[in-house]
């Protein structure tokens, strides 16, 4: 079995499953967030009429985030945090985080929630970042949801799944975003539609927290049940120093059996840009050097950790973002803020003329925080250019690397780093 | 005469000038936001179209900053804020200020573009602010500033004056937000209808700039044509470090007339706080201690300055924001922010757990980042208070100092700072 396979039929209390299985798996982990929480908990307490538990399965293993309106910057956003809030303290639910601690992908990690083997769910598409440290974790709607509030198990098809291995050493200004986009661009936003995709190679054995996230991240966008990796030292070290108890490590046996099989050589890659309006309109950047741009944004749960913004501060030095781009910066969470602030990194966007706004998701769904306006442009280090997903529908978004953003804040157009 | 009616003389070429007489004035400094510059250029276009002017009086006496939905907010905000791009392009203005450069009523300030004795009108209420700086300064609608923009004249009616003498030296955690609030509860929220109150005493000489210029900004909440104060030696270093030019200082003759003189000693001054859903009913902090908030707001043109952001600061310490109130920090500028982070108090108050939001008005006015819920209650370091200005018409607003605000942040009801 694969490592998928093999956290799911743990999971589901089995020896063995194989791909096109329905099974009941145990939940170890639980997310929402501000905007899914309240439909989750309105369906929740529907069951509770109709003679469901009164109490959630486990409120150790629910974790509330609110992050995607936050500052709330609307009465009814605002009134959503109140719901979810109000639950949380009925239910005895600790692990809310209300005041911008960050994006709920950055959250779980950096706070200790996320560990090798589990099974994570969460009401928001982008879960299966967690993948990046060999968990299995999907997104789902706020009715499957409510049912894992009230019973700590969910359903799953076990899902077919694409290997991909990565292999060479990406040059300077080529990020795991740049290898992800190319994987995306190759294999098509409907690539991996309901499927397992397994990163290996010794790209990614050897990359970071931060890049692995990246690529695990935007899994979803080919359409993928799940993205996972093994963990490698970094992943190790890493969840050794934010967790406290124990895990096991999966890994996928020799035999696995794999729908599909990509091989990726990245030694050459150029910086990647996915073009309006779909995700996998991948072009090398210099195919689209000098489009006009409105907007540039750093950030989302895709490219707002320390090393992104390290990345682009690096690109801008002591240049000044152009006059008529708002270059809007949103650290993934507090603790990359704290971070970035200490090392002068915040300091040195402030300088150059980016907004930097507190941690949260913002721009990237268009919810607020730069919003755009009617044909308008962006380039954005965030996951969906689809039309309209920034603001008007009109409006297009490029997606890029954070020294692409950088860069492209600078001059006014899409540009390459040097 | 007084100072404000020397200013006013001068600018209309009169020799004197007596209170109710109509006049027409040479206008120094224009001033628009992103709220109010798309119906200023629409009714200065319709201007245009029926034989008006098709260049603005003085692109360099204009100054356009975005501080009311920065970044957008919404879609329509990002068309506003094009609407003004777009005009201040066409028409050669090039003091626009885009990106979060802070609250237009600091950025006229620190860029250098209010100096003693000019005339400056704005199109948003507190313009009233400049008045701390010795100059004659009004807000004004968009039809009045469509004139502005065409002429660069404007009329007024010279208002009557009032003398507001303060003395006394204020305590630790009592400040000129205390001042102001007490006299607004004296002389009530219609006490000063189209007058100038001119502000003097041994206070307000020896107060520094942040001080007289929160004065002067809630001017306006009594109803005032002005606030207005002669500088003081703070004051004209202040000016001398930003501006280039000279300018001319006005004050008021021994024997000016006014039609009320108020005396306050501020001496035994404890910190007040603007009930709901009034500016002018005003209490001691102790007789409000213990009242539920669900957001403690610190920031706006009147209260988000440096000195404001480090009161907090020194309040808070390493002490906890109550982790169900949004403790949102906004401060006034770019400048104040990179000072505020140069001197380790945004850290303190990230990790104290404050939200703290690029440069802006937002939540002030219920515009967005920190809307409040049906019902929820705010304490802010705000200017107004009126029913649902910062959310739902069910919210409710109190007005304080930083030092109550930020203490109350941390217990999570109205507090007085020990």
């Amino acid at each position: 079995m694969n490592m998928t396979e093999k956290i799911l039929a743990e999971a589901a209390g089995l020896r063995e499953v194989t791909p096109g299985e329905i099974i009941e798996a145990g939940i170890d982990l639980a997310m929402t967030h501000d905007g899914t929480s309240p439909p989750t908990i309105r369906i929740f307490r529907e069951l509770m009429e109709k003679g469901g538990p009164e109490r959630v399965w486990d409120p150790e293993r629910i974790v509330m985030v609110f992050d995607h309106n936050v500052p709330a910057n609307t009465i009814g956003a605002a009134e959503f945090q109140r719901v979810a809030r109000e639950f949380a303290h009925e239910q005895g639910i600790r692990n809310i985080y209300q005041n911008a601690a960050g994006i709920c992908h950055q959250v779980l990690p950096e706070k200790g929630f996320v560990k090798p083997g589990m099974v994570i769910v969460g009401a928001d598409s982008h879960t299966c970042t967690y993948g990046a440290f060999g968990a299995f974790s999907t997104g789902m709607g706020a009715t499957d949801m409510a049912m894992v509030f009230a019973t700590g198990k969910t359903w799953f098809m076990v899902p077919e799944a694409i290997r991909v291995d990565v292999t060479g050493r990406l040059q300077d200004n080529t990020t795991a975003k740049d290898v992800i986009l190319r994987i995306i661009g190759e294999l098509g936003a409907d690539g991996a539609t309901y499927r397992s995709v397994e990163f290996g190679g010794d790209t990614i054995e050897g990359m970071g927290v931060a890049g692995r996230m990246t690529i695990c991240n935007m899994a979803v966008e080919m359409g993928a049940k799940n993205g996972i990796m093994e963990p490698n030292r970094k992943i190790l070290d890493y969840v050794a120093s934010r967790t406290g108890g124990k895990f096991r490590v999966y890994t996928s046996d020799d035999d696995s059996e794999y729908v599909e099989e990509h091989e990726f050589d990245v030694s050459d890659l150029q910086p990647q840009v996915a073009c309006p309006h779909d995700v996998d309109n991948v072009k090398p950047v210099e195919m689209v050097e000098g489009t006009h741009i409105d907007e540039a944004f750093l950030g989302s749960c895709t490219n707002g950790r320390y090393e992104d913004l390290k990345m682009a501060a690096d690109v801008i030095g002591d240049r000044k973002v152009h006059e008529d781009v708002r270059f809007i910066v949103s650290p993934a969470s507090r603790e990359i803020y704290l971070r970035a602030l200490g090392d002068g990194i915040i300091e040195t966007l402030l300088r150059a003329g980016a907004i930097v706004c507190n941690p949260g998701c913002g721009p990237c769904l268009g919810a607020h925080m730069g919003v755009l306006a009617p044909g308008e442009v962006s380039i954005a280090t965030t996951n969906r250019n689809f039309r309209g997903r920034m603001g008007d529908p009109s409006s297009s978004v490029y997606l890029a690397n954070p020294a692409v953003v950088a860069e492209s804040a600078v001059n006014g157009v899409i540009s390459s780093p040097q």
